[in-house]
């Protein structure tokens, strides 16, 4: 029942499927008078955009959104902002040969169980085609922060084995832009795309991490108790396709740590501003933003469709063999980048906008 | 703005402070007709109750839930459920002579951006006595999902740096309970002990892990797109306090595997039913369930509470040293299990209800 | 914050205004597998449309619904249904020798005071033109009623002094679509029309009522306390612009009526049911459908756009003098007979897949 | 599913049955830092209670609220604040001997058509009892509109046949206490428990209607195009036990009027302000509030139980005769007077605070 929208102030319905006319986002509670950057949106979605390298699936969609409502002059109304993104290169004959099957770790088998159907032309609405209009409603999103001094910054931390070590604190969306694996460390980037070229000729796949950081975000966003901060983007997060995992500040590696290793000391911050000596916290206390960066992180599983023949069952549950066939990315993680600052976005502006009723 | 409520169709809100007269939680959506167990109630209480072994804190919590309204003659109505638990022992003093302090990693600074104020008397509503709400939720979430067939286990997986290697399939809820840090291998659960011991002794804290798994999940469980079920476990495991990580079947740890190795081949499993051959997955796929075990993992942070001096400020954004007092947990990852178990079974009580809407 | 939205369970969220590209809908959580007739949701838009006969305004609007999501080979995935309408006719030329001045009894100058602007290009969101997306989302609805028996039918009770006495139990679509007035009555029809006709040519406009019944609605729905059916209704149908009073069942007249007139006996039924021997409660009883005829009315005022000079002021607060020009409507309660029709239907479908899990 | 909640930011959730031990109010999203004046909250409890005048009912109830949660030291702590009142006198025994049988026009048919069962004890969740929660809440949301103006007074309008015809500007609240029909004009007052006390010693019972105005209401208070002003307010008043009917400003009576009648002007006011020569609109634009007097009028049908024979049916749907007893209102209407203003307020409340989130 209804789960397709997302947040209570800041409120994203999104619709549409991989192979239908189109998909779209309404966001209803944009507040009036933001200029809105629709340039800044389309340039958001590209990155999204399959085909940006040879890392990745060469499907073209070409998703300038189509603003529908809410927009006046280039100044929100207020009303709910409408954008729909047209499915200009639908062809599903790729899917046509194995509708039969359930293809291992897709969702059909899933969406047949729930509704008794399932739409076998390429995924239907659990494609990762539907993160489209996550994104856009994240660049609408991360304007509205902007506005508020909030930046957003995603990088990929690692793609298999081949890790990056950085600190969070000096990365840039320029260097993270640098390298088509979107690592903004040249060495270890190089060394990424290097193993997902050698996965892509074996016909496999390849997971990774995602890293992202939120920095100059207010004290006192977030509501307790089942409202945290974290806990909203825990939730943003893992509704992304094939996300796995995620932590906030030390995350797993926090669990080895004593107490007084991990306590992030307050100190005196410049103008009066209460600092924290660490981040352990990854920004957040009791739920709350405290001030310090957002820091979260994001496990992607290996994308599931690889071209090596699987075992299966048909709708019926009879044995198979299927042998996919498309066009497919070896590894999603950098291409995943800007949907996890799209939510990162989404839930920050919700809960922006949720903490101006806190006081009287 | 309004961050107390969980769950869409079993809609669960909690209420109370630490140390004011008494917690509480309204569950509206319970089924009428539903034989209530309060016995089964105030057991899973007992198991999150504080003092339970020398390897918890000492305070001790009189937990049977005052039943308000919802109950009559042993059934559910389908009118809210209210019960309340009241704090028979709310002791502040021993938070009085640091109340000007801000603790280091607890909630207070964060609160007192949020609303201008802070409750010095043990973390108001950020305390992990607000817990009880949850975990008495989760009994009679428990309740109505063994009606199906659902049953639920959670564990101790590590203590800092002490891990147990186990197969969640044999993992009964009486090995978990046979020893006191619940870790269900009596071999490493004795470490575990002897690491708290130490940790106490230092007067220090250590984190830890809790795994949890729900069998017998009816497949279809899960809303597209934002709503999906390792999305809501996300969430609903974030917002427990000091939780730090998530991750639903293979996690991070999936991230280095190939989609030859992660995919789970599909099946023919007994009576028709399609299963599969492994469970990278955990129980889910593009947000729904599949009917094979959902299987999480929790990190905990060490708790924020050490006998060592800490630098922190003062509320004027002084520097300052915190010397604390009172009794706290050296480690709360055994009390953490049984609310992992009720967010665990609030989550699929609300998507097993919101389920029913599901088909013509 | 947030209004575009209706309904829990079959929740609608709307977008657009008069003037920009198009008006649309998203419905998340119409039940998978409904063969979705969309002429018929097609004939709906045209019983809304303006220009229908003389009586109404000349405008033209094409309205057959444009999907974009959510069906499959002609019947519900599950997955959002979505639908826009294209503004055809969206020529604004109309307002611009107006738009500094305030329009009275219309919505701009609440707007502005809402938002800090407004949009001078008829009406913007506050338009009638917005209800195109709850007559094509009520009519889905319709669709889903019908497959369990449920049958709405409105009508023109009444416009200015013309009422027309009628027994609900016998008004048919078809008695009512007879007239361009939508009453039922020829003899009051005529004098209806009449009246409108007298109106229109002093350049004035008429308030009138509507009726509405929906036959065969289940008992048992309708969500105490505040999520009463008649709660709802009295939402849905003050939500329609235009509208200023509602009744269910007795309304105003039963409060002049003693206990002993207006309680509606309980008598044995056909099958066993219960029946009741009069419908004083119009089909509600402590917020709860019984079985009986759901009876509503709703008041709709004159529309405001007259062809008379008015007083009024500017932007500024200057007082100055308007003289509308443009195309309206005389009298708008004819058109609203679809619409009252369409959220009846809304708020039905919505409790009824919210009464799915009202028992274990 | 679902239906005890009110409210998006000022969110109350109500429970309890009018014979089980308690019933009790949360309310999620008081700001912080609001000074709460409980003696208020229980004068407006003392005012609903029955038994205070000979006029209704002489069942006592001692409802002074015990808070449990969401004050420290008199102010509002941004956290849940939750309020319980004990059945005190819960005497159930008078509705044993007919608990086998339907009253007519009560809801006990419709519940048990609803859950399978229903709670014989004095109408369980659907008790007028169950008002309390609601009033206490909207004391709260009375103090909350204070501080930016708002001021509310409710009243008597009519019973049955006997109409006062009053000017709502000048209506205060110590008129309206003047006299236990809660009438502010003496002398209709007068006629109005005349006809009480004959109805009363018939066995009967009568209906009637309260009249409120909410004055000094922001303008701008409200979301299009659902969550409109009066749309709540008509769910708000719907949602009270026995209301059969809503007006917001000219009603019913202003479907009779034209255009030119029922415009109201708008004129330059003092200080800049745009005002309106008359207010047929009832301060509600567009569903935006405009800063003029919120109007509304109630219709309550008179109380179902009498003291006379009624045909009903039992449980298993033969004929019977009901002749109840215990202690009821011949006339609930001067009772519903602060529930109708806690309602108004609980709406006001919460638009105004919704209202924070419309600009950038």
């Amino acid at each position: 029942m209804a789960g397709s929208t997302f947040g209570v102030a800041f409120r994203v319905t999104t619709f549409g499927e991989s192979h239908g006319p189109a998909l779209g986002v309404v966001i209803d509670g944009v507040p009036a008078g933001l200029a809105l950057d629709l340039d800044a949106v389309a340039d958001d979605l590209a990155r999204r955009r399959p085909g940006q390298s040879a890392l990745t699936t060469r499907r073209s969609e070409a998703d300038a959104p189509e603003v529908l409502s809410g927009l006046h002059e280039g100044r929100t109304t207020g009303t709910p902002l409408a954008m729909i993104f047209r499915n200009a290169d639908a062809d599903s004959r790729a899917y046509a040969p194995f509708a039969h099957l359930y293809r291992p770790s897709h969702a059909e088998f899933a969406y047949d169980a729930k509704y008794g159907h399932y739409d076998p032309r390429g995924g239907g609405r659990a494609s990762a085609r539907e993160t489209v209009a996550r994104v856009a409603a994240g660049a609408v999103a991360r304007q509205l922060l902007a506005g508020v001094g909030v930046e957003i910054v995603g990088w990929v931390e690692s793609v298999g084995d081949v890790v990056a070590e950085l600190e969070p604190v000096g990365v840039t969306r320029e260097a993270v832009e640098a390298h088509a694996t979107r690592c903004p460390d040249p060495e270890v980037a190089a060394r990424m795309e290097a193993l997902i070229r050698e996965v892509r000729s074996e016909g496999d796949t390849i997971g990774g991490t995602v890293r992202a950081v939120a920095r100059g975000v207010p004290a006192g966003l977030g509501e307790p108790v089942f409202d945290k901060l974290d806990a909203e983007l825990a939730r943003a997060m893992l509704s992304i396709p094939a996300a796995k995992g995620f932590e906030i500040g030390s995350g797993f590696a926090g669990t080895r740590l004593r107490g007084s290793q991990h306590n992030d000391a307050f100190v005196p911050g410049e103008g009066g501003r209460v600092r924290t000596r660490t981040n352990h916290a990854g920004g957040v206390l009791g739920g709350i933003s405290t001030g310090e960066d957002i820091l979260v992180r994001v496990a992607f599983k290996p994308v599931a469709t690889i071209f090596q023949p699987q075992d299966t069952v048909d709708r019926e549950g009879n044995p198979a063999v299927l042998v996919p066939r498309g066009r497919h990315d070896p590894c999603v993680v950098p291409r995943a980048v800007p949907i996890v600052e799209a939510m990162l976005a989404l839930v920050l502006a919700d809960l922006w906008l949720r903490q101006r009723g806190a006081r009287v």
